[in-house]
């Protein structure tokens, strides 16, 4: 992986990228849709090409579960298992991981837990969770970390960011496939203080780029981007941060001006299926009666599949009958609308319009 | 609309033809997908076209009660409601009607109905049916008729087969749309002398096209075809016939050697949903585990988008996942195979050799 900073703000810490990866190349500022399971919900992969993605998040532990790491590692890799040839990425799971198993379970070592699907006892070390995504062979991967949830004392942070940073360790000494870039993970709460020694500790063991865990888990806004602050300033500047688990446009705005250069979210899926859309007059509530008799299409400046063949009126009918091609279309459009939001970023960084761009987005968006 | 037979076949009665509407031409022997509430369970309409589906059977019923006439109306009709510019029929929902109605509530003047939506009363008879009918604009349309269930004793069936006679005049007399063709539907159950008796009739009110309905609703295979049987002589012999309802493979087959033009079945797209695909080299119940590891296409001879891009193991994966892309894809791939068989049969009509591909089908079919 190569990372190559080719444009930045003169008024933020923004930056453009681009990441070069056996997967092609992904411009940055970019937002990863989450293929959790190995598909994007409610879509095709050929379908998310269409609309502009150029990469997708998905997760470990879940694909650990069903279908094994062994069928994608016969398959060829998670790349070819998909039928997806761009960029992905790995996360460890370490969320799912710790809300599954119990205290008594997690120790220095790792975690046991029972198997969702069947209840087989699964055991993750920094080593075993390297190992799978080895197997999987995304393009980024996430080193094995513990993620706090919120609230979280300062002691159980700090307690918590130090087998972080054991597990960082291990992680790096476990990765075993140079084809992939294995991303340190920046722990601590909302602690800024804990974040500036995660980040400087993190960065001293050496990674090829770093991710920031532990956010969007319930805190404030105003606490996530003190932690946001308290981080970047420690990590090399030359290397892509990720910011996990956000996706929010706004909250992606304020981050790429931090100097982020990546994201995943469920937001744009999740929202699409539950019928909240998103364009550039101002976001859709596709289940409002308003919408019955409504035969524009959701956005008269989208090019998605849903925007230039089907009106509201339609989705509203597909919507209110709870048919999967709803849940397709719309999660197209927000995919759409995402990877818009994303070129615009991209594009606003040298010519230092980023405040522009933030003023638009706060008017159309409810969230 | 106008029909053409093309060809026929010298060792049967099957024909092939052309039927011209406003909407295109539809090849004949045709099957037309449900698209019973404006949409074909799990696809999006432009999906289901590149697949090769021509003409699609939605349900005036299921479109009275949502999203209502008057939307789609107002929508410029259902072709422009859907953005689907081929051929639709639609069925008048008779079979819903009498399932859902106390049978003090269906009288001779019509059927008394709460909605299933939101319970409010809905008033259906055969100039009502053929209103919301006219509204919705399809190609071609059918008559308000009495549906009878599986047993019937030969008087009740008797009574209902004269009822939905009568109801046959008064569609016939309140059509009032140049553009759609208004098929009559012969009744009579399971008694051939019935079905003589209704066929006789209702060419004697005239149609420019006619349907059988009442089958496939419990009765044997056997009962069925003698219905068929006795149904086909009494009616013109140059327009089109449809088998309402019908539509497992060898079914067609028999049915286009009776004379049967038409065809329209939830089995594609159902059986797709539920995990059982037809291919030229047999059935798969893609849910079981020894697709788990099987890493090639569903049918190495299919160009849908399921065995083009995807493995049998990613398709278990999805099934397993309860992803609404498997039941997308897995419809596509059932609806390519029905386009395929439809094909073949209008090439085998000219050729006699219709029972080649009868012999083929049996092998493969497990239904």
């Amino acid at each position: 992986m190569d990372f190559e900073v080719v444009a930045r703000d003169q008024n933020s810490s923004a930056r453009a990228g681009r990441l070069v990866t056996a997967h092609g190349v992904l411009e940055t500022p970019a937002f990863m849709p989450c293929a959790s399971r190995g598909v994007v919900k409610a879509c095709s992969l050929e379908d998310v090409a269409v609309v502009g993605v150029q990469s997708v998040m998905s997760n470990a532990f879940h694909l650990l579960v069903r279908p094994g790491a062994e069928t994608i590692q016969r398959a060829g890799g998670l790349h070819e298992f998909m039928n997806w040839p761009g960029v992905i990425a790995t996360d460890s799971g370490g969320f799912q991981v710790f809300s599954l198993a119990d205290a008594k379970n997690i120790t220095d070592e790792g975690v046991i837990l029972p198997s969702p699907l069947d209840g087989h006892e699964i055991r993750l070390t920094p080593e075993a969770s390297v190992q799978v995504q080895n197997q999987l062979g995304a393009d980024i991967i996430m080193a094995f970390d513990e993620c706090t949830s919120y609230p979280c004392s300062h002691e159980d942070a700090a307690r918590s960011m130090a087998r972080t940073l054991r597990w960082a360790e291990r992680s790096k000494a476990a990765h075993n496939n140079s084809a992939q870039a294995l991303f340190g993970i920046v722990q601590g709460s909302v602690y800024p203080d804990l974040r500036t020694q995660s980040a400087r500790a993190t960065a001293e063991i050496g990674f090829p780029g770093y991710a920031i865990g532990g956010v969007s888990v319930g805190e404030t806004e105003q606490e996530m981007f003190a932690a946001v602050a308290a981080v970047l300033p420690e990590l090399p500047e030359a290397v892509p941060k990720h910011l996990l688990g956000v996706g929010i446009p706004m909250q992606m705005i304020e981050a790429v001006a931090h100097g982020i250069d990546l994201f995943d979210c469920v937001i744009p899926t999740r929202n699409a299926r539950h019928g909240l859309l998103y364009t550039w007059e101002g976001t859709i509530r596709i289940n409002n009666a308003r919408y019955r008799d409504d035969f524009r299409p959701l956005s008269e400046q989208c090019d998605c599949p849903a925007c230039t063949r089907y009106s509201r009126a339609y989705l509203h009918h597909l919507f209110r009958l709870e048919e999967a091609a709803a849940w397709r279309l719309l999660t197209l459009h927000n995919l759409r609308f995402f990877a818009q939001l994303m070129k615009q970023i991209r594009e606003m960084i040298p010519t230092g319009d980023l405040d522009q761009l933030r003023t638009r987005v706060v008017s159309i968006t409810t969230s």
